[in-house]
This record gives C-alpha cells, sequence and structure tokens, in this order.
C-alpha cells in the first residue's frame, strides 16, 4: 500500500512509519518539525520505500498522487505547560493541526477512495468521571479550560473523521491512544518518563510533585503500533478504539522503577502539587474492544519496555542528541 | 464602532444588526445564505450604516479595513436531519464554519486589536445531566454522535476563542444561546416553533411526536438581543455567558398555546416518538451570570412573544415568502 503519515518525525509516526515500511509498504511521511526530530526522519532515509515531505498539515496539501491510505499523526501532544514542545505552549497550531490537519487528511483519503485513520487520544475522556474508560463514554472536558487546545481539538477531529464516514462513506479509523512510553520519547517535553530516566542517568533525586499517588497506565511502544497496524489492516471498523496498557502504577512505584532499573543511588525529592488545570486524576483504557476485534493486549511489562526505553535515552544522551 | 458581523442574513444575525444599526453603529455584515434570507438582507439595506459582503466565512476572509469588533454568528442551527438547513445535512460545512470561521474571524480581530464575540449554543451542553446549567458544567456530547458536527465544532470554536484571549490577550465574549424563537426564523428548518405556526396557520392538526411531556425553554428574540448587546459592550467578560429564558414549557403546553393564539381548531396529532440521536430531553438555562454580570433577564413571555411571532409568519405566508 501507498500510504501517507503525517507526524512521521514524531515519537509514534516514526514508529509507525518504520513498522510499515519493514513490512513492504510505501509511506509519504509528512512533518514540519514543530515537535518532531529531524534524527527520527533520517533513520527513516534507510528505507527505499521512504519518501519525506517537509509539510505543515494545516495549509493545504501537496498533490502526493494515488494514496490508499491517510494517518493522521501529527500533533504537538505533551501536556506539560513549561516545556516549549507542551500544547499550552503551542495552542493555535495544535488546534490548527488537528482541525486542519485532519479535514485536509480527509480530503485526501475521498479523492482517492483510500482509508483514513485518525490518532485520537485518551484526552478526549478529560478528566473521567468512570473508570476504567470504555469506548462509549463521552467524557468530562471542559471546553474553555487550559487543555481544551487539545482535548477539544481531538474532539473535533474525531466528530469530523466520523462526518466523512457518514456523509460520503468514507472508510476510517479512529485509535484513542492512551500513554505510551519507548525509545524516541523526546527527553524535554516534560513528560513524566523521560523527566524520570534523564534525571536517573544524570544521577540527580526523581522530582515528584505531591505524594506521587496519582496512578497512571503506560503501554510501550511496540504493543501500541502493533494494535494500530491490526486495526488499520482490519477489514472495516467505523468507531473510535482504545488502545492502551490498563495495568495502573502510581507514579511513586514508576520512579522507584526507573531508580532501581538505571541504578540511580539519589533517591526522591518530593515537591509540593504543582495545581495544573484539568490534569487527570486517574485514566486508564478498558480494552474490551481492541481485545475482541484486533485479538490484541499489550504484551511488554512496565520493567521491560523501560529498560529497552532506557538504553535508548543513554545512547541518545551519550551521542548528544 | 465599526462591527464585522458573520451570520448576517442569518435570524439572529439581522436582529442583531438592525439592533447596532438603530443604535448608530456600522455594520459590516456577512453572509453566504447557505441558511440565511436575502430578504433579511434587503431589509437591513435601508440603513446607510450597513455594508453587505457575500463571503464564504470558511474562506479567508477579504481585507475590511479597521475594525472595532468581530461577530461570529454565522453555522447552521437547527437539528433537524429531514430538513435540508439542518446540520445534519450540512456536517462538514457547519464544523468548517465554526472552526475556520472562527479563526479568520479571530485573527482579523487580533489583526486590528478589536473585541470578538463568538455566538456559541446550548448544545455545547449536550444532553446534560444537572439541571439548569450553569457556565461551569462540562457538557455531555457524544464525540463521535450525529450532532457531533455541531456540539464539537461549537466547542473547538469556545476552546479557540479562549486561546486567543489568554494566549494573545484578546478581547473576547462567548454567549451561550439558548433555544430562540421570534420573526424572521425559518419557516423550513424543522425547528418546533416554526413548524407549529405554519402548521397552526394552515389549519393543520400540530404534529406532535410522543407524548410531548419533554419540556423546552424557549426566549424571545428581543430579549436575546438585548443580553447579547450588554454583554458585547461591557468592559470585559472572557468567559462564557449563558442567555436563554428559564421558564419551561412541555412541547404539549406549547402546541395547544400555539392552536389558542391562532385559533386553530384542527387540534393535535400525535405520532410516534421519532428516535434522534443524541436529542436532549431537557435542556434548561440557569442566567445567574448574566442577572449579576448584565443586569439580564428575559421580559418577553411565551404568549406574547408568540403572538409577534405569529403576526410575521402570517405576513410572510400571505406573502408567498
Amino acid at each position: 500500500m501507498r500510504i501517507v503519515l503525517t507526524g512521521v518525525a514524531g515519537f509514534l509516526g516514526s514508529h509507525l512509519a518504520e513498522r510499515l515500511l519493514q513490512e513492504g509498504h510505501q509511506v509519504l511521511g509528512l512533518d514540519n518539525f514543530l515537535t518532531g526530530s529531524r534524527a527520527n526522519v533520517a533513520a527513516l532515509q534507510a528505507y527505499p520505500g521512504f519518501t519525506f515531505v517537509q509539510h505543515d498539515v494545516e495549509d493545504p496539501w501537496p498533490d502526493l498522487g494515488p494514496v490508499d491510505a491517510v494517518l493522521h499523526f501529527a500533533s504537538p501532544a505533551s501536556p506539560n505547560p513549561r516545556s516549549p514542545f507542551g500544547y499550552p505552549n503551542l495552542p493555535i497550531r495544535t488546534m490548527r493541526t488537528n482541525a486542519w490537519g485532519t479535514y485536509h487528511g480527509l480530503e485526501m483519503a475521498r479523492a482517492h477512495a483510500a482509508r483514513f485513520m485518525l490518532a485520537s487520544t485518551s484526552e478526549i475522556y478529560g478528566d473521567p468521571e468512570v473508570h476504567p474508560q470504555r469506548e462509549d463514554y463521552w467524557g468530562h472536558v471542559n471546553p474553555v479550560g487550559e487543555r481544551a487546545v487539545y482535548d477539544e481539538a481531538k474532539r473535533f477531529a474525531e466528530a469530523m473523521t466520523m462526518a466523512y464516514h457518514r456523509r460520503h462513506g468514507l472508510d476510517v479509523r479512529i485509535v484513542r491512544i492512551f500513554n505510551t512510553y519507548g525509545p524516541r520519547m523526546r527527553m524535554d517535553d516534560g513528560r513524566v518518563i523521560p523527566n524520570f530516566i534523564v534525571q536517573a542517568l544524570r544521577r540527580e533525586p526523581l522530582t515528584i510533585y505531591g505524594q506521587g499517588e496519582q496512578t497512571r497506565s503506560f503501554c510501550y511502544v511496540d504493543d501500541l503500533i502493533e494494535g494500530i497496524v491490526r486495526l488499520l489492516f482490519l477489514e472495516a471498523a467505523p468507531f473510535p478504539v482504545n488502545l492502551g496498557n490498563p495495568q495502573e502504577y502510581t507514579i511513586l512505584a514508576l520512579a522507584r522503577l526507573v531508580n532501581e532499573l538505571t541504578g540511580n543511588p539519589a533517591g526522591l525529592r518530593f515537591e509540593p502539587a504543582m495545581y495544573r488545570q484539568g490534569d487527570p486524576k486517574r485514566r486508564q483504557p478498558d480494552i474490551t474492544r481492541a481485545r475482541h476485534l484486533l485479538g490484541w493486549e499489550p504484551t511488554v511489562a512496565l520493567p521491560e519496555g523501560l529498560q529497552r526505553t532506557i538504553a535508548d535515552f543513554r545512547q541518545r544522551l551519550a551521542r548528544g542528541d
């Protein structure tokens, strides 16, 4: 298949591109390097089936010839307001990447009767009032809150994707991605796993805000990509599908595990909980639908996934990336 | 003030334009006549301060010179899937009018350091789980449901409006408009008050789906416009404000009132409730914020407002509009 993939320079985009290229597909990767990495694209250039197009998906897309599938994975994705790569610092661009980018992708898919896949997110559930979250939960999002620039933009993108399906019979896929981690994550976008690994490798104490009792679930990237590929190549699935790891860890347990795996003797440092508007207390996928539909579930446990991620971070730090 | 107003050919847009023109403002009215009426624009041409620009707000806006305020009131607004003017039949255009239109309006306001007002809607509350709805209620919307093309687009527009306020310090207003009725409503967009009045004036029985026990609240258009104007000219109000009439009526009581006011002897006709996905069972504004902030509350009771609306419909039907 000839596949257009936006956000190809990003963490998930680059892993997905590699997997598709390894399976023999042609990948036309789009990115503007707003939050993605040139190193990720450089690595993909080794595959003859790969073509890179530097383009901002907010703007009308260039003609890329006939395509079989359009996968929209471009978007800033870190909620951290202290990172220049977090969407709180890229509010308008985040909204346009998701709304304009989805529209252009849908129009391209429609023009070529191609399949369209939207990378959506657990953020569409907002600060959920039910646990775990199933796909038919409508979510709990503040439309005028700080995080709305991401949450509402992804909800808009889902709504538009379904509108093209209903109106134009487009073959669509919506994957709601929960927290994912692994090699190639940005070290500096303020998310907890990169933060902890970088601190641990620098032999600094890991910073925990509050008591560290809030829980998170983390999916290893290879597991996630496996689920995405299965969903992409399924006969039909015009509805959202959660992909994530239901196993919950407290932030405290995660920090101890990172220190253990890196042999970091510096321990933990507790700081007062910073109030972050809309920061969900808990989020955990119900993956019943993915289990039944795709026969999928995560296979990489956190200690194993963290070890591989730590090895990657160690290499990149040594190279000075 | 020199005011840009989108959706000027629509029901609310034309009333708002008239009020602003009567107060001596200049109004640059935009519309593409997708759901608006040429007769509404023709009536406004009597005011020397009025300029009409036929334009689709989804597309980049023409240079309109210096402006003091941008008011975005364009959008299909009827949820009725049986009407060609309902947003279920204009899904992509509805989404683009609200997202692209809001963006272009915000950019114009930003370029001129002008005030921006978004016409939002009670639909952002979806099928609410609390009654009445206050502005801090986050709503209950299905992001992949049939009505999402409107609900999620308006939520996106609110989020983007707040992002421009937070990011660029833009002076913004968000009015969440509940059901409104009055002269100049489309007779054919499938909403309950026009449906009933047209049937009554034709001496047909009024069609009630189900038992008619679902409740609605209806605000007369002059009341709504008064609230909008007060909000527009307030010193600052960068948060949503509900405007609507909290008085609830059952559909059955409304139908009987219309028959009484029109002297329609044909009575009622009960049909099986049509399942309409996402149709809210109940929605009622909490207008405490508008009361405190604007000293506003509705003053026109339903029988009085209906009489004026019936008189307008009678004239238009006689003219063959």
